[in-house]
């Protein structure tokens, strides 16, 4: 089935209305789970909302949270986040970090009791649309092993940048630290084909390629698959998010961040308090006059764009830009939902007296 | 041979007091190298000497700069490294951004008009000398390809963290964005042997295992080394590394990086100048009290090492302690060196007319 975007963020609305959050915030968590829907991004999009409303039952999601900033600098804070959706909590942060680069050239927000905060791009984005570089990261449920070890330490913990152009749209890298997301995985298993080696090792450490490895123990590969291809760099990368993340501002880390589903209990006696993000922004006229940084921008998407190609038929894709393009599409087209998600959000429907998806 | 820091640190800064160094500087960029010496990154330390010299020689790198604040926010900054060596710029560029924290909470310097800078660890690690969260970028001359493409457009551009701990060493990421840093194809070639496929390709894009690849045309791949295992991830790394450490400061960026090696000339009419780096310095209790956070670090770290191991002769390694096992051994027994990197400085030695290696 495909869904207009205005449909489906009326629906994811009022969901959010009907667990109990205030307009203002229902409003913003279906934008930012539509932002990712538009991009293409379909398992950060509204196939998590029946995620959240389970997590909202079990008390892990507190829908009408009292942010607070809990410590600050002119240019630094950590913001508790008191259990709310990271949908919220993230945007609130990254404001705030928004409001301090304004007026001191940067600033950087600490989040800690949080919840899962969608794509890392709709907050970094955040500070593009005001001619800043936007930085987002997260830690997540610990799904990932590091190098040598068969042990789920980490998440996925994205990486994001964004950065403005001038004539072409903002450039943006927006990327888990694992060899493959959790997503690809979801997709394999719903085609029933296998995935490729390095993506995820069995409970005992052999590399393996059945899309259910994690089901049975297994566990997902950091960004380079295996200690001779640069696993170890995919380990130190997610292991910065999950210390400025996590440790920082004093969330949860490691196999203490909280597991999305919600039929896991959190790990008793956590160091931290629920999932952590690390959010920034830094004025480009900080540090040059914006309109020759984005001159320069558009220099260097031209020149990567226009690198020679392997194969003649294969362009060079710069980075943000597939999701760029299924974003004007979308919007244009409606955005394709499986069956299972259907169905997903129709119970949802029923549940809270909400207007089904035809 | 080995040769014992001391006699090695007195070498270096006598070779950069001959081409023209002021004592400060002379002292600090034998500081720099002997740092990566003593760490095992050979690749990065007095190997490099004489390379600095040819480069010193063809008048691109300028023993005395004028380095200049161009451009400053309360937090931010642009300095015109005026072709100094970047082992001399990164550490001012640096101590700026530190004088920025204590003032502020954070600070962040771009460079341009610079040269490489030695390891990235140095300059993050002097913030985390004063329990700062630091933070080191640099392009380099293009030896790396896009996904998809078979030209040389990206550095090695490495990446930086650096966190204090408690009881426990600093924890530092400090890696090159493609799957192997360029020092390791040397060590291949020296010792005779193929490297691992996912680490270069041939000018036409064929995966190939040659260490000598580079030579006819070919390049490195990047952190991910394929589509399917996450090469665009490696990518996107890297063009984050370029765009802050060379766009935004408005040095070279892409194909227009300078070459490292003197015998190749920089592309005509670049868009900017010199090579780029970005540091930053983030004070911990910006966040936190200092101290809760390095007790969480040592929490951190302790249940990572304690990970569940595949192998139980192979312990999980925190990022940088390899390095650091190395300071402690090299500090103890000397420093080694490889025949031709001893004759390279004895060249020099007699042609400044100081004191050889015995």
């Amino acid at each position: 089935m495909t869904v207009s975007e205005s449909t489906l963020r009326t629906f994811a609305k009022n969901i959010f209305l009907a667990i109990g959050c205030n307009a203002e915030h229902a409003t913003l968590t279906a934008d930012v789970l539509l932002k990712a829907d538009l991009r293409g991004i379909d398992s950060h999009g509204v196939a998590r909302l029946s995620g959240y409303v389970r997590l909202w039952e079990k008390k892990r999601i507190n829908a009408n949270p009292d942010i607070k900033i809990v410590h600050e600098t002119a240019t630094t804070a950590t913001i508790d986040g008191d259990a709310g959706l990271g949908l919220v909590v993230a945007p609130f942060a990254m404001k705030l970090a928004i409001k301090k680069a304004e007026q001191y050239g940067s600033g950087w927000v600490a989040v800690r009791n949080s919840n899962h905060f969608g794509i890392a791009g709709y907050h970094a984005l955040m500070a593009v649309e005001k001619d800043m570089i936007g930085y987002a990261l997260t830690n997540a449920s610990p799904l990932v092993a590091p190098t040598f070890s068969n042990e789920r330490l980490l998440g996925t913990n994205p990486i994001c940048y964004a950065f403005p152009a001038g004539k072409y749209p903002p450039l943006i890298v927006d990327m888990a630290t694992s060899a493959a997301a959790n997503g690809k995985l979801e997709i394999a298993q719903r085609k029933g084909i296998d995935v490729p080696e390095g993506w995820l090792q069995d409970k005992q450490g052999n590399t393996v390629t059945d899309p259910h490895a994690l089901k049975s123990g297994g566990s997902l590969l950091p960004l380079g698959s295996d200690r001779e291809h640069g696993s170890h760099k995919g380990f130190g990368l997610s292991a910065t998010v999950d210390i400025l993340s996590g440790v920082l501002p004093g969330a949860g880390f490691g196999p203490w961040v909280p597991p999305f589903v919600a039929f896991l209990d959190p790990l008793p006696n956590p160091p931290g308090q629920g999932i952590g993000h690390f959010v920034g922004a830094m004025r480009v006229d900080g540090f040059r006059p914006a309109e020759e940084f984005k001159a320069d921008m558009d220099i260097w998407i031209e020149r990567f764009k226009a690198a020679e190609r392997i194969n003649p038929d294969q362009p060079i894709i710069i980075p943000g830009e597939p999701e760029l393009e299924a974003e004007h599409e979308r919007k244009l087209n409606g955005i394709p939902l499986v069956d299972a998600v259907v169905n997903d959000l129709n119970e949802l429907a029923e549940r809270f007296g909400v207007e089904r998806l035809a």
